[in-house]
C-alpha cells in the first residue's frame, strides 16, 4: 500500500484529494492532515481522504509522496515539524501561490536526503476553503512545477504524475520567473480589485453607487474577496515582484488618462485594441488545451507522460518506494 | 390595441421586448425596428417583437410608448429621423448609458409635445447583440430613471411601468448625478479592465502569461470585452466623470504602492478592509431587492407601484392614449 499525505485540507488540498480519488487512484491510502477539526471532519464527509491523522509528524511515516497545502506562511513550521520524521528519498511538494520563499525554506529546513518539488496549481474560487473543494478545480488549470536542485528525476516525474491525474497542465518553471510571472497575472489584479473597493466603498456617494453596481463591477471586484491569508502569503513572499507590476500598471493608466484628456479617439483605439487582445486570448482557450499540455516537460515525450493518467502514478510511488527500501538497506536509519 | 415600439434591437432592446412578452402584456403590439437584418430576423425568432417594421419614422406611428435602445452615438439620428412623425403627447424613452448629453438631444430634437423619459437599466453580458437577449435580464437589475422638465406624470409613471414589468428596480436619479455615478462604477472599471490586457497582453512575456492566466485574470479582465460601440458612446459622452474617478483611482493605487513598498501590514489592513466592505455588499444585495424597490419612487406608494406588474402597465398606456385622443381632437394635425 503506498501512502500519500496531504497537510492542509482547505480549498487546494482538499480539492487535491477528491481530484486523486476521482481519477481512481490504486493501492493508495490518502492521509489528510489539518490543524482545524471542522476542516479535518468535512475532507472526511467529502472523501477528499482516506483517513485523517491529528500529527503531520506522525501522518508522514511511510509516506512516498507528502503534498504541503497550508498558507505559504505556515510552511516553515510544517517543514520543521515533518523534516525529522520523512522517509528518506521520499517525495515534498507544496502548493503555495509563490515559489522563491518556499523553494529557500524547503532548502533550509528539509533533510537532503528527501526530494522537494515546488508545486503551485492555477486554480481558485471565491469560496475558500474545504466548503469549495472540488474534484474538477484543477480541470486544465495550468500546474506550475519549480523542482529544487537536488530533486531526482523520479520525484519530478511523480509530481507531473499528480498534475496530470487531478486534470492539470504540467508547467515547468523557474522559481524566479514564476513569483514574476503570477505577480502579474494574478497578484497585480488583485491589487487593482481591492483597490477599487476601497475607492468605491470609501466614497460618500457609496450607497447611490451601490444601487447601480452590476455584473462589471461586480466581476471586477471579485479578487478583493481573496482568502485574506493567502494575501498575506503573497504580499510578504513576493513584494519585488508585485511592485514591479504595480508600476508599470500606474503607467499604463496614466497613458489611458492622458489618452481621454487629450484624444478620445486614441483611447478607444486602445480599448479596441485590448478587446481584440482579450478576445484572441479566449479564442486560445477553448482550443483543446491537450495541445500545450507537454510541450514544456524537459524529461520525457508526450507518449510516456500520458501513462501517468490513471495508474502511472501509483506504479512511480511503487518504484519511489523500491529505490527507498534500496537506500536505506545501504544506509540503515539511525 | 396599444403600440410599443423599440428601436435598436440589441442586447437590450430585445431583452426588453422579450421580458414584456414574457410577462404577458395585454393588447399590445410590440414593433421593432433596426437598420441590420440580421438583428431584425433574430428578434422575430427569439419572439422579442410581435413585428418588425423597416422605418423608425413608419413605426412610430400610432405608438404610446417608444423605446430607443440603439448605441448612444446613433440617438440624436433616430430622434431626428422620428421626430415629425411622433404621435402628439406618446412618450419617448431610451436605454443609453449616459444620460446628460441624450437628454441634451431630446430636448433639441424631439417636438415639445411628446414627453421624454430618459432611462438606463444597469444590466450587461459578454455577449453583446440580440444573440445574448434573455428575457430574465432585468430581474433586480436596478433601472435609472431621469424624467426631463416637460414630462408628463403619466408618462414617467408609464417608464416606470416599463422597469418594474420587465423585473427591475425603478431608481430615479438627476441627469448629472447619474453620469458621475456610472463613471465610477461601471465606466472606470471598463478602463482599469482594459489598462490591464493592454498591459499583460503587449508585454514581451505575453506568452507564458497567457499560462498561468486563470479565473481571476479572466473576471477582471472582462470588462475588456466589451462592445465597443459602447466604450464610444461612454468615452464621449461622459469624459469629465471618467476623469474624475480615474484620478481618483490612480491616488488610491499610489497608497496602496506606498503601503507594499513601505509598510506591508498597512497594505494588509486595505487589502482587508476592502474584502470585508464587499462582503457587506454581497451580503446587502442577498436580501431581498424587494426591500429597497420603491423608496425612491416621487410620485406614488408601493401599493400603487405595485399594480403597475401585469396589466397595469397597459391600462396606463390606455389612459395615455385617451389624453392623446383628447389633445388631437382639440389640436388637429396638419
Amino acid at each position: 500500500m503506498d501512502r500519500i499525505v496531504i497537510i492542509g485540507l482547505g480549498l487546494i488540498g482538499g480539492s487535491l484529494g477528491m481530484a486523486l480519488k476521482a481519477a481512481g487512484i490504486r493501492n493508495t491510502e490518502l492521509v489528510g492532515v489539518d490543524l482545524e477539526r471542522d476542516a479535518v471532519g468535512a475532507a472526511k464527509k467529502k472523501g477528499a481522504v482516506d483517513v485523517t491523522v491529528r500529527l503531520a509528524s506522525e501522518a508522514v511515516k511511510g509516506a512516498q509522496l507528502i503534498i504541503v497545502a497550508t498558507p505559504i506562511l505556515a510552511m516553515p513550521e510544517v517543514f520543521k515539524e515533518i523534516a525529522p520524521h520523512l522517509p528518506e528519498g521520499c517525495i515534498v511538494t507544496d502548493t503555495g501561490s509563490t515559489k522563491q520563499q518556499v523553494l529557500r525554506w524547503a532548502e533550509e529546513l528539509l533533510p537532503s536526503n528527501v526530494s522537494f518539488i515546488g508545486g503551485h496549481p492555477m486554480a481558485g474560487k471565491e469560496v475558500p476553503g474545504i466548503g469549495g473543494a472540488s474534484a474538477s478545480l484543477f480541470q486544465r488549470a495550468t500546474y506550475c512545477i519549480t523542482p529544487s536542485a537536488s530533486a531526482s528525476r523520479v520525484a519530478v516525474e511523480v509530481v507531473v504524475g499528480l498534475a496530470t491525474t487531478v486534470g492539470a497542465t504540467p508547467y515547468f518553471v523557474a522559481a524566479d520567473e514564476h513569483d514574476m510571472l503570477v505577480a502579474g497575472i494574478s497578484h497585480l489584479p488583485l491589487l487593482m480589485s481591492s483597490a477599487l473597493v476601497t475607492m468605491i466603498t470609501q466614497n460618500p456617494s457609496w450607497d447611490e453607487l451601490s444601487k447601480l453596481a452590476s455584473s462589471g463591477f461586480h466581476d471586477v471586484s471579485r479578487l478583493a474577496s481573496s482568502d485574506i491569508n493567502l494575501s498575506r502569503g503573497i504580499t510578504l513572499t513576493n513584494q519585488a515582484g508585485m511592485l514591479h507590476w504595480l508600476d508599470s500598471y500606474l503607467e499604463v493608466l496614466r497613458d489611458y488618462r492622458r489618452a481621454l484628456a487629450e484624444n478620445t479617439e486614441a483611447l478607444l483605439e486602445k480599448l479596441s485594441s485590448a478587446r481584440d487582445a482579450r478576445d484572441q486570448w479566449l479564442l486560445h482557450l477553448s482550443e483543446p488545451q491537450r495541445d500545450r499540455l507537454f510541450q514544456d516537460l524537459p524529461t520525457a515525450g508526450e507518449q510516456m507522460m500520458e501513462m501517468f493518467m490513471g495508474g502511472r502514478l501509483a506504479q512511480l510511488l511503487r518504484q519511489q518506494e523500491d529505490t527507498l527500501k534500496e537506500i536505506e538497506s545501504k544506509h540503515p536509519r539511525r
